[in-house]
């Protein structure tokens, strides 16, 4: 264990974002890995017997040589993050804050529940401030929104801060990885495309109203805005690209609503967090952009990129967002958030040095 | 020529809807393909080796020999269906009606035409009338429809005629041989997604309304319909799939919705037109349908998928369709205009005996 | 039940195989399917309801309405078509030819046992004299060989009935249906191929042999043919592809070669099967051909297609062989063997009327 | 022009290598991307406006903001990477070397050149002596091979060395981006492998003859190594698979043969060029690897991976390869052979400092 670094445990360990969090956190100057927990199947295994290793670099030796737990507290480690399934995490995650570890969560299981915040940092870090009202036990549990859910909301955020949204038709067209593994029967989506991804509208349509909404007296009230989500499932790895159209509260051109894109500071720039991107929200020139082979990765792939903001000739404005599923909507959001509960003081009781400020480009 | 079949000529033979016609009407019942036309680099050569042949079936005997000639008229043959691009569309077709052939049109230059039928045999047939108003000389002009068109029109025209429609947002995701040969490159493509497909957006929008519109007095008054359109390009071969959000004129629910669109009765339907297929919209059941692989090719890829009628949290109700983009949106919308065309004694002066009755499923 | 068919139970009905049985034989002159058998899990259920309907046509009425039994005899049918996996199959067959039923197979349980015929009709039809040696009881066991060695074996033939073939190195790129479903993950083969399939090397390299063998005294004399396979995975839907290099016998030019391959005339071409192609074997031009895409269909997906026949400079000729892998590597393999223990009065005891002459095209 | 670093022209620099090169030397320690030449199609324009960007990375802004020029000397840099075609590199290069600008060649045009190096630097590094006979002026070409080359080079290399390599069967199965762009048509190769890939098995069968020749009285003898090279364009973006059979001089076993491999020690290990992975050849485990996906950019994708060592039951020994196409077969390769160039003095004048030696994994 590396002098001075947090000691993390990873849940889900061997599913498709728990990779991606191994292979994220192998070189992180605040996060060590030290423990990996997945299912009955894998545990007491050394994680590189156990893995299907899917990431497109070589497996980290130190976690190859972990042998997996099983998902249950305690874990040598300061904090876990979480790759569980809803149904396994309803029930492990609570049993890990009860015995003070924190939970870094990107399962849907406690998303929407009143106490538990629902954070993406660049748009609503203050909601951190909801775990106080926790009573899980010593530590708490903190999550980041569905993958679809971070794109739409990165969007949004802007326009909702500058014109108030009102609502909002998105369709996706996402990625196999959001799926994890095995997921989709390469039979299913081979040269073809799936409408309707199970589970996946529904987040969408409840998620951003809580990432939107304000915290007092110690609870979210969500923003007023109406979503309706269409979901496909496209033959592309990587990568969730969204079509949206925003009805907003004040009417509003196409050029105002793309500058107000692409002005939008993050509240947490200052910060210089690891993970954070130099920038949130990348607003791209060009008919045919953002595309996810060429786009998703932009920022390590935690910049969302928007593009063809123009003007809606049904609701108000229409644009088109991508977001790299598994690192941005998924284990870099985990660790994004991790960071910033550490940079408050809420994991590990000190804050790090911060990053040098970044070169212009 | 075998006897009492019409001769045909095709305008674009070596471009993919120009083969698509030719392999479709390799053993049609009404029609023989006499003649081939295509730009000058082809003009000369034996078709057989003036094409770089796409379809998945062997190219027909009799197309292979016949010596491939120029864009111009005349041509040896009773009508043409014309395949061109729209700038050699502009130039040519005219001059094909001016000397007497009837021009069965995909092109796009002269779908918005004041005096030119647009049509999908299933919803307006009654607009061919308006080739009486042409003055383009002893011939004349009747288009078909961009091949998203089709699909979203399929859909709108049912609830048009239920519930009025005020207002649609469409999303497209469409396979790669709507843009024709060599068309997209792979690497553009190949495990990627691209927003923006140009021009098709503004045919989207403009077209529907000509063909919901009502013919009175000599020309279309066209339906008061608004559409928001938002194109992309997917790596599949055929199939184009759209996600519909409907404003309805009178509030109704998806069931009723759904019922309209089960309940629609092809008004052509008792011509029994040899490329009309047995459902014009084929209504699936299931969450996860309708999709290219498995559903582009009923009805012999003439029949119209609609899958996932439900309330739309925006609008009303939304949809998801599917169309087959070289037939139904292509070459079969121009060969089943051209039976239209012959069956109401528009082409060849008698009518065809019809289709003995299918038997039931 | 229609006058004057054969009732037909299918094992494994719900796997991809099965399915395309069921698809197949819809409307098969000879058969009809009666008896839909698969494991527990979806026995006791409608097919309709017990199966993931992956054809790209319409589930057939008949079958969809059937209620999947257990795959045990007795069932009520004169044959079954198996398309069980091996394990299964090791037990359940024998089981059903105990009672009197033939079982013609895709499983690769039996093809390498003794007295069980491994048969592509086109090559060694008179295999199936080897069903009098069986001993299993009233009924018989006859195989088709394993998807890739169709291919290749077709390939083979006419160059050791004309030269001996001494060694072939074949490298397979096979389609991803090959693996039934769910089969591959879409995350392992999306813009990837994946070399070696567990099992199949060993088939390619010991089934030919068999194939190619002689029947004599009741037993088959392997012949001397050895043969190294690389097998890769690739992201096609249907079609597996072979790069094969031949030592032959006796030397002899390409020219020479592609012309044994393109005489070779089927053993039962006069039967004129229903499922047996005009071609068996097509010898395709051009520097690019066969393509699964373009080519795996040919001949209703029954026709093996070959090109670019050239001297190899280690060996002595080298070619690309196509090979349809659900239909003439697997469903349409065991229908067509089905059809020839018809035609030779093994199963049901009387001659069915031969098809008319083909049309030339 | 930061100091002390080499001023570097690119040649083609709109097409896919030269994009690569472009993005590789961004922030290249030694080179500096000082003049961008293309076609008179680009010339005069920013390179921002004249490049379709194909990479997944932002731009360069240096680059981004170079003027294209033509493709005719003086450029204002020390030394040229070219990566133009074939044809253009015929005139063009000799042209550059004329008025003393050394060439670094990715085209193919003077590979087989008696006088012009081609090279591999962990291959065959002292060919590059042979730059001393050249005659066309003050520069020199040196070349690097075809991109399957170089994985089957690399493959052969150790095992010519401990056993002496007489003959070898390749298959490839090759990414689109080896084509170019727009290169392949999407229509040509989505859900479709295509054999036979034009000029490219000519390549395979000839130039690994000259790698691994041996320099002797100031010209290379080629090794007299037979091979037959069948070749397949496949799904993929990046990456070429090669299954690979080999005649030995000395018969041994897949285990002699895969220490062989694995014991292979790069002759240019102690220069510690920038762009010299730590390993030039991964022997990896397992039955399913090397894959493009999950192993093509290891080693920053200048590793060769190699996979599957077993004996071949018609050779002596079979393995797979896989070579990252775009870096290690294309831009890279030339980037390496600049490195090497330079550490020898013969570019530059100076040797730069060495890489410190890498940290263990």
């Amino acid at each position: 264990m590396s002098a001075g670094k947090l000691a993390v445990g990873i849940l889900g360990a061997t599913g498709a974002v728990g990779q991606k969090l191994v292979a994220m956190l192998a070189s992180h100057p605040w996060f060590e890995v030290t423990a990996l927990a997945a299912s009955e199947r894998s545990a007491g295994r050394r994680y590189r017997d156990a893995v299907h290793w899917l990431e497109p670099v070589a497996l980290p030796k130190r976690a190859a040589d972990l042998v997996v737990q099983g998902v249950a507290p305690p874990l040598p480690c300061d904090l876990v993050l979480s790759a569980l399934d809803a149904v396994t995490a309803k029930g492990a995650e609570p049993a890990f804050a009860a015995i003070g570890t924190p939970v870094v969560s990107n399962a849907s299981a406690f998303r929407m529940h009143p106490r538990v915040p629902l954070v993406i940092p660049e748009v609503n870090p203050d909601h951190l401030d909801l775990v106080a009202t926790q009573e899980f036990g010593g530590g708490f549990i903190v999550t980041n929104p569905n993958c679809s859910t971070v794109g739409l909301t990165a969007a949004l955020k802007p326009l909702d801060d500058a014109f108030g949204v009102e609502a909002a038709q998105v369709t996706t067209l996402q990625a196999v990885s959001g799926a994890g593994y095995p997921g989709v029967p390469a039979l299913d989506i081979l040269g073809n495309v799936i409408p309707g991804i199970d589970g996946e509208e529904d987040k969408l349509e409840t998620e951003p109203g809580k990432l939107l909404g304000k915290l007092a007296g110690g609870s979210i009230e969500p923003a007023p805005v109406r979503i309706s989500a269409q979901t496909t499932r496209v033959p592309v790895v990587d990568g969730h690209l969204l079509t949206v159209s925003v009805r907003l509260g004040t009417r509003t051109g196409a050029a105002e609503a793309r500058r107000a894109l692409a002005a939008y500071r993050s509240p947490i720039a200052d910060l210089r967090l690891p993970s954070a991107p130099t920038r949130f929200l990348a607003v791209l020139d060009g008919d045919a952009a953002p595309q996810p082979r060429l786009h998703a990765s932009l920022g390590g792939g935690m910049t969302v990129a928007v593009g063809r903001v123009r003007p809606c000739p049904v609701l108000d404005v229409r644009l088109v967002v991508l977001v790299h599923n598994t690192v941005r909507g998924a284990a870099g959001a985990a660790i994004l958030n991790a960071e910033l509960l550490v940079a408050r003081g809420l994991i590990g009781g000190r804050r790090p040095a911060r990053r040098p400020p970044p070169e212009p480009l």
